[in-house]
């Protein structure tokens, strides 16, 4: 708990209005999209960077945790407040788009712009910002950089961190840094963005991002492909790429998805297909998009798919999406409690990967539908489960853990875009070495050696 | 100088065959393209990662300086060893393309990898490395990565940081560790591939590098632009960007470089001209290519060209850009030092950087040609003097820093490829507030409490 000091001080610093203590304001910063319910002592809400920098000052001073917070959309705890402390919330007042620069092609703006409201401000000027993650309606760019969001788009277009030209930051000790340019190119320095991006909120507070822009694609098409054995499409996945064809997204359901979708939303799915593909292609000419759409489809027949269908217009466009974009809810068919990672690897993997999950499902017992963005080897891999069935919800844990290591095994990640946060720091260990995490953990004490900056996160 | 026993030492480890102390070693180990020359103690081929290891503990442990080297074509020292102690030359054994993956799209790399055989590597699979910069015959992978070096094509295709996939590196310590994964997306753990991008040799040598490859583009076209300012070609090039169309490489000379051209090479170029752009467009269609050319084209002509030319043919296309690649060498018409940076700046603060520099030089009574890849608004900017008048040698000082501070005026950087090393450490003070520089050795100190790697760069 605070004291009543600590309230005062925080107070003096935010004005009374930015700082809470009373237990309505705790319940409401203290959940995440993990379902963990974790209260702070406090919630400050900071009106811009001076703020920022004297409430860091304060609390590094006297020990008091920080947690910095978008949205609130995380799958991984990554914005809940471990060990109590303040909540810094950034979505009251730190929520501006401050500049979109059409000469330059960049956004400058405050962490808690909404991820869609950037989309939309750049595509009324003809421009373009491509990470889309699935919550782009109400998560915040300052989470999407401290988590290096991901998305759809991810396959052509990169992750959040191949758009972040610039910073602004505090550090735990309240002084404010600058960290990259408005430029294409800077080698002068330490790659401080880089290595804020992705940090979690554990080494500094973003007060202000600058990002690329790319000019809008002024063609987009989608197309579908139904195949008999997720092999099958998992072949045809990679080997589109190898083909010259850059998709925008390549985007994946398996047979169990599918049935669940149709379940839910009778949409005339067939469920007696092995997995689908969705794909969209863009290009700055109809032809551009053609070729590429010829390449996918010869890639896609030649790897056994049974149906390739373009869509003819934009609500059968909004058609084939809609499969891909009710997965996630759809899941609840197969049990009550959902465990949902994220897990990665090369392209290539991917038939294998898939064979390994089919095994561990097969092993434990459990339906594990898996759907995602193949084009950049990222499957969410869904174990459901049922939380009051202490056994299964054993087997379930069981099979997560096999499920990262063979991921691991295949040479990819335990997390493609959801972060460590505190639901897969008990897995780093798994993935990383003893002198790799030391390393962590050396950068960690070093830029916050009081250790007040969302402590407990990334298994530090 | 070091001791008879430390030669034995790092003999033992590396074998005799691969350390040196000698003079015509220690001389050949001396230089890079600043044409400064500070003498390694000894001269080190480790054989592989194993024995970098085991050397970086043993120096660690002795307090003995170890500077990575891969082929010294640096601009600013950051390969020279400014305290003595043991240059680790990487050329001779640690050369090879481990891998390249085509099913991912990959290259694993050793670092002393030339950029162009990588280059040519993945051309003959049908892929592409786009980083290229002008030493690309020569320089290393692992140079490019230790400086983040850019090319011509970071334009439209970004630079060296935007291809390293993950790294496999060596703390001062010794300890090995491996960062990044083969996947587009991997965000479980700070981003320490993107920390060492960058760092110039001074957190960790690295010892393995994953880039990420593209398909080749199918269709490259070249177009030239004449202007009678450089104003308008300024102009022209920042509309360009915001026109939709991606030019691969925009680059500019102006008119002291043209008539330094023309006067070493005899090619007809007019020497009246006040700026000249040359563009490469690519794409997957020649209609994409066609309709990219043809906005650049307009943009160019409402911007003032008085003459649009596209290249029939690969020799016409090399007649373009012959002016472009012998820029550099042409500069010693005005006079027999050059003092090269190559600043960089927001796209739309060109025709304003030009200006100032402009001024600068009438000021100091100095030619200043300028030429380089505007596109990403990155301007070598040659101010030529000689080192024999003290007083003018001492105005191009005066003058350097000068266009330094226009360039951090105009929100640009002191370096958009070349790296700090020891020639630009003395400006770091102006670029960087005293918190930033305060971060970098803060993080120099932790990785590198003994500060062996590659001390006294970056004004660390």
């Amino acid at each position: 708990m605070l004291s009543a000091d600590h309230i005062r001080a925080l107070k003096q610093i935010a004005g009374a209005d930015n700082c809470f203590d009373d237990k309505p304001h705790r319940l409401a910063y203290a959940y995440d999209a993990t379902r963990m319910s974790l209260e702070p002592d406090a919630v400050v809400f900071p009106r811009g960077e001076n703020d920022v920098s004297a409430i860091l000052r304060y609390c590094n001073d006297k020990g008091v945790p920080v947690v910095p917070r978008g949205a609130g959309t995380g799958f991984t705890g990554g914005s809940l407040s471990a060990k109590g402390g303040v909540v810094l919330a950034m979505e009251k007042h730190m929520n501006q788009i401050l500049e979109i620069d059409f000469e330059n092609m960049l956004a400058r703006v405050q962490p808690a712009v909404i991820n869609r409201d950037l989309q939309n401000a750049a595509e009324e000027l003809g421009l373009f910002y491509p990470p889309d993650p699935a919550s782009q309606d109400y998560c915040t760019i300052g989470g999407n950089v401290s988590e290096n969001a991901g998305g759809m788009r991810a396959a052509k277009y990169g992750i959040t961190k191949d758009y972040v030209l610039a910073l602004r930051a505090v550090l735990p000790d309240g002084s404010v840094i600058r960290a990259g340019k408005k430029t294409i190119k800077d080698v002068a320095g330490y790659n401080i963005a880089g290595l804020i991006i992705a940090s979690e909120g554990t080494l500094a507070v973003i007060t202000e991002i600058t990002l690329t822009l790319l000019p809008k694609p002024r063609f987009t098409e989608t197309a579908m492909g139904l195949f008999q054995s997720v092999e099958d499409a998992m072949n045809a996945t990679y080997k589109t790429f190898a083909s010259g064809a850059v998709p925008v997204a390549m985007e994946f359901l398996d047979n169990l998805t599918i049935r669940a979708v149709e379940s839910a939303y009778k949409k005339g799915l067939s469920v007696d297909t092995g997995a689908m593909l969705i794909t969209d292609v863009d290009g700055n000419t109809k032809d551009d998009v053609e070729w590429q759409l010829s390449e996918i489809e010869k890639v896609f027949k030649e790897n056994g798919a049974t149906t390739f269908y373009r869509a003819r217009s934009q609500s059968e466009r909004d058609a084939i999406w809609f499969a891909r974009r009710n997965a996630s809810q759809s899941m609840k068919f197969y049990g009550p409690d959902k465990m949902n990672e994220d897990i990665t690897v090369p392209r290539s993997a991917l038939p294998e990967l898939l064979r390994r999950i089919k095994k561990i499902g097969e092993k434990y017992d459990h339906n594990i539908p898996c759907f995602g963005h193949t084009g950049d080897g990222n499957v969410h891999v869904n174990v459901m489960t049922n939380k009051q069935d202490a056994v299964k919800y054993h087997n379930a844990e069981k099979a997560i853990r096999e499920i990262f290591e063979a991921a691991i095994d295949l040479e990819g990640t335990l997390s493609g875009e959801h972060g460590i946060g505190l639901s897969k720091a008990p897995f780093m260990s798994m993935a990383f070495t003893t002198a790799e995490l030391e390393l962590f953990r050396t950068i960690k004490r070093a830029i916050d050696p009081k250790n007040i900056l969302n402590p407990d996160k990334m298994g530090l």
